[in-house]
């Protein structure tokens, strides 16, 4: 029997918190506010916002889309942040990645002020993190790996992780979450220049995968009754499949499956958690300003 | 024959390097300038930031020595700060630590300008660590790890890496730079909470050392052949000392010597380059600002 670890249900989970928390907050008059700024016209960003859009306004949240045209120059989107900043109705901002090419990006993540930096991106929320301050942002992606993470009863405390990938945006903040006090795991970080990386890898009580590349991680790589968690979104080309691709993780599946403790699946692990904690991150943002 | 990396030796080879650097800024009118803040009277602080002051005139850069009353307030400190912040003779300044339980220290680090904090404690240079930025200043203690690691002709690249403690003066910029694209490390923290320690320290290439507890690495934590970073400095009584104590580090020198294949010696191997690196960085300060 495979034991999946359940992203939908447990981020089901942290949205039933937070509309007690926004229950509890709009008592006290205060209503939570998210603006995310598309770039373009990218179908897959699209929707993303969309959804996120559209989860806020369901919790009885303010929402903005705020959509400009791909042709943007970095001025443009300067102004819009710089206004969101400036807007009591707006808690959090998220400028959703990645915009066009003429776009400098870090400059634009770095133009939002901190303390509406849902996504955690900012400079002032990774040293934040490293420093181990509770009120900075945490990253979403490797904010609900760690939640998933307590979800499967999994103890960190003393735990061997072996995180694979080092990016900023899930490798380096899940190393860090991880080792923190209060989490105390030991953690090593793996990446493509590691020697062995199957060997390091079966070290681990608990494997965080996020390299990008579609099933590289086989049973080889899986200690029995390791917990696997699996932030890869990869398209792989099927031509069984009506749209020509299908979606898998980092992971093989089924023979990592076959051998571990328990299991992100993809889709339905890691990916219902984003939307899930970049709302918990805006409630934060909305309750560290009242 | 215990191989020993000879600190004194590599923080002078760095300090040679300054000297080339200062020649030619001098050329081109720029006298980089350091600040030091003492705020107390502590003996050991005096040292300390005295052998700063003097190692900076010795190589003919400004520097000064600001001594406070140990009654300072949070107040009067930041006053001077800020002074220096706007000082155009000043492009490093450092707060000696620890300061005196009335003092805030973080909120001091937070006031100095970050193009100035070459003790690279301030969170813009954490971040700039964790985001692989070079502009960033990097803690002198970790630094010099790094520097002493490469004048070992030590291959990092793919190494495996044991990071003994988790502190963010040394444990996890350490562990930053050896990850970070470029060092390629693969790395281990491990830490208190660590289970099976000397067995995880085992599978080091290259063991750092960095916990505060005298003598706790012996032979058990150490593979044959492995290159050993003693970051601790300790005083353990000793009366056949005419002082009552002695010097010792984190690693229990003569057993780990026979067995390891090289290794820093307490005193003269980190302890030396922490102010080669602090004038190291005072000069890439006052190079970034012309």
């Amino acid at each position: 029997m495979v034991k999946t670890i359940d992203g939908k249900k447990v981020a089901a989970e942290v949205i039933s918190e937070c509309a007690t928390e926004l229950a509890e907050l709009q008592a006290r008059g205060i209503k939570p506010g998210l603006a995310v700024v598309l770039i373009g016209d990218d179908p897959a960003s699209q929707v993303y916002v969309s959804s996120k859009v559209r989860k806020c306004a369901e919790l009885g949240m303010h929402s903005e889309k705020i959509v400009l045209s791909k042709e943007a120059t970095q001025e443009e989107v300067l102004k819009v942040v710089e206004r969101l900043n400036h807007d009591d109705l707006i808690h959090g901002i998220l400028v959703q990645s990645p915009p066009p090419p003429q776009i400098d990006e870090d400059a634009i993540i770095r133009a939002i002020d901190p303390s509406k930096d849902v996504d955690g991106f900012h400079p002032e929320n990774v040293a934040k993190l490293a420093l181990e301050d509770p009120t900075g942002f945490v990253a979403c992606t490797p904010a609900g790996c760690m939640r998933l993470i307590e979800a499967a009863g999994v103890e960190a405390n003393g735990a061997e992780v072996v995180v694979v990938g080092r990016s900023m945006i899930v490798g380096k903040p899940m190393a860090l979450l991880l080792m923190a006090r209060g989490a105390d795991a030991t953690v090593t970080v793996a990446h493509s220049r590691t020697k062995n990386l199957a060997e390091v890898c079966r070290r681990a009580d608990i494997l965080v995968a996020a390299v990008g590349r579609p099933e590289m991680i086989t049973a080889e790589f899986v200690k029995d009754g390791a917990t696997v968690i699996d932030v890869g979104i990869n398209r792989v080309e099927d031509s069984s499949k009506a749209k020509g691709y299908r979606l898998c993780g980092d992971v093989a599946f089924d023979e990592v499956a076959a051998k571990c403790g328990q299991i992100t699946p993809v889709p339905g692990g890691v990916g219902p958690m984003t939307i899930a904690m970049l709302i918990k991150n805006t409630i934060k943002a909305a309750r560290l300003k009242s």
